[in-house]
């Protein structure tokens, strides 16, 4: 049985049953990061891949950019439980047609990142393969994780930044037209939300997540991991670059096709009532990054809401199996 | 620069290009594993990718056995720093048309394997991709890690196990046919030389490595680390099951067709001349496994003398870029 309940879905029904037959030598499975304890230090992990035709286009994006998302889509579930990156271990895939340069610009791209963040590359494997893929795993000190499973009946729900940038791009791709500048940017070189999330962490948030795979099926997660019920005004939802315009091209409400885009990677906190991140402690200083009030955690068991213009409207979250 | 230098190929000049492109932010890189000093230990991090099409052939193995050998393979860059595992996390893709059942299996495998030397599996990522693919990030605990650059001049150079049963696994199914269930094993369910890597380091082992890409550039990589030449003498070589009746099949001298093949997953180390495996220290208990001496350290600049019948062959080390 999952540490960490998931919510629903066929990719989160194979882990589901993946935890099931590994029994009492899973541990900890369902959340953002592994946790391991050791002299009263707590080092937190987590493990990501990014594929070639399946998180980007080759076509899309430079060598270098390929690496930076990879990585910053990888650090970013450090940052969702409020973690301070220290390193990374990188393992590539490139075709052996590939010129030396791209895998040396896939990790440039991988360093810079890292830089960013003060987390360092320790470490790889460097494998010829059909399809260009990074897969990553992070490592990070963390004094108090955050988990999923926080959420109260009560909470006020965050989200950092703005949505939708992401899946602009990728429509305008779709259409093989050239993306929004500042859409292209949230895609190629999305920046994990560390110094957010500390703060949140800091500022008291009880559980956070950081949206990959779009608000429905994130929210899901945290609902279903805090046995709570999530209702989200799309209202009040901060939108990316180039949501708009590119909504507006596919005939779509801009506040529901940034809800329904994924890979953001922005985060969604819960806190308390009296927790106002406009007032934070004087030691804590201000909030790194624009924080908007998307929603109120209820009582329940495990739903999410998500409300348009006052009326209930349904969304779901990407899913590798559905 | 590489901190631990590598042996030659287009491979390594890879890594060493991505090093230099790093700078100070890659830290240990070129030897088995990283390491993060936490709390007054040492935890030892490896990753390592196992790819359908790469590493094994989807008709050759059932997904248990992909997740075993994907995890034992691992786990083996554990065993050559002679550290003991706690813990890993899964990468998987998996063709969306495959049945949950496959990835539910594929880490059936990885679980039993950890089970076998007491690692517990943290967490994991799943995606649908075109290839299975199994990542694995091992984590383990070390008191003094044995690197690939302690060779000294005299060491006498040791090998466990006995090496070219996955070889003769493989040739076996490149014609079409069904191997020796021996070496069949040999290729499917490796194990990880934990016990015999942390004897080896209890004893005095000066350098390790394991044997994944074949003796001739697995050993380069330890004369290259210690700026050292090896000699081997490959007619000691103890060769794994059914490689007599392969390397007859493919008109090879057997003890050649051993050295060549990669991917047994067993430890070569050095140990001063006056360690002898046979009479260790009563503390220590006998050797978990067969231990055979192959060859002896020389001064030198990194090469590998290779020796059959007394006279000097040449081999070279699997190289996925070459």
């Amino acid at each position: 049985v999952l540490e960490t309940p998931l919510g629903p879905g066929p990719e989160f029904d194979r882990i589901r049953s993946i935890s099931q037959a590994l029994g009492e030598i899973a541990v900890g499975l369902g959340g953002d990061c592994a946790l391991v304890e050791m002299g009263g230090r707590t080092l937190a992990l987590s493990i990501d891949a990014s594929i070639e035709g399946v998180h980007f286009r080759r076509a899309w994006l430079t060598p270098a950019e390929i690496g930076w998302r990879a990585a910053a889509a990888a650090l970013s579930d450090l940052a969702a439980i409020g973690a301070e990156p220290c390193g990374v271990l990188a393992a590539l895939t490139v075709p052996r047609t590939e010129p030396p340069e791209v895998s040396v610009e896939l990790m440039r791209g991988v360093g810079a990142v890292c830089r960013s963040v003060g987390a360092r590359v320790l470490g790889g494997d460097l494998n010829a393969a059909d399809a260009l893929a990074v897969t990553l795993t992070v490592l990070g000190w963390v004094d108090r994780p955050i988990g999923r499973r926080g959420a109260r009946p009560g909470d006020a729900i965050w989200v950092t930044g703005a949505l939708g940038g992401a899946r602009a791009a990728l429509a305008a791709w779709h259409r093989a037209l050239e993306p929004d500048p500042a859409a292209r940017a949230a895609f190629a070189r999305p920046e994990p939300r560390v110094a957010a999330g500390r703060w949140l962490a800091a500022l008291g948030a009880g559980a956070m997540i950081d949206l990959s795979d779009g608000l429905a099926g994130d929210a899901g997660h945290l609902a279903a991991a805090g046995e709570v019920d999530l209702e989200l005004d799309l209202d009040r939802l901060p939108l990316g670059p180039g949501v708009e315009a590119a909504a507006a091209r596919e005939g779509e409400d801009p506040r529901l096709f940034a809800a329904a885009g994924g890979e953001d990677y922005e985060l969604l906190a819960t806190l308390p009532a009296e927790c106002d991140p406009a007032r934070p402690p004087a030691s804590l200083g201000p909030a790194p990054l624009a924080l908007t009030r998307i929603g109120t955690v209820g009582s329940g068991e495990g739903t999410v809401r998500l409300l348009r213009a006052g009326r209930p409207v349904r969304l779901q979250g990407f899913d590798h199996f559905a």
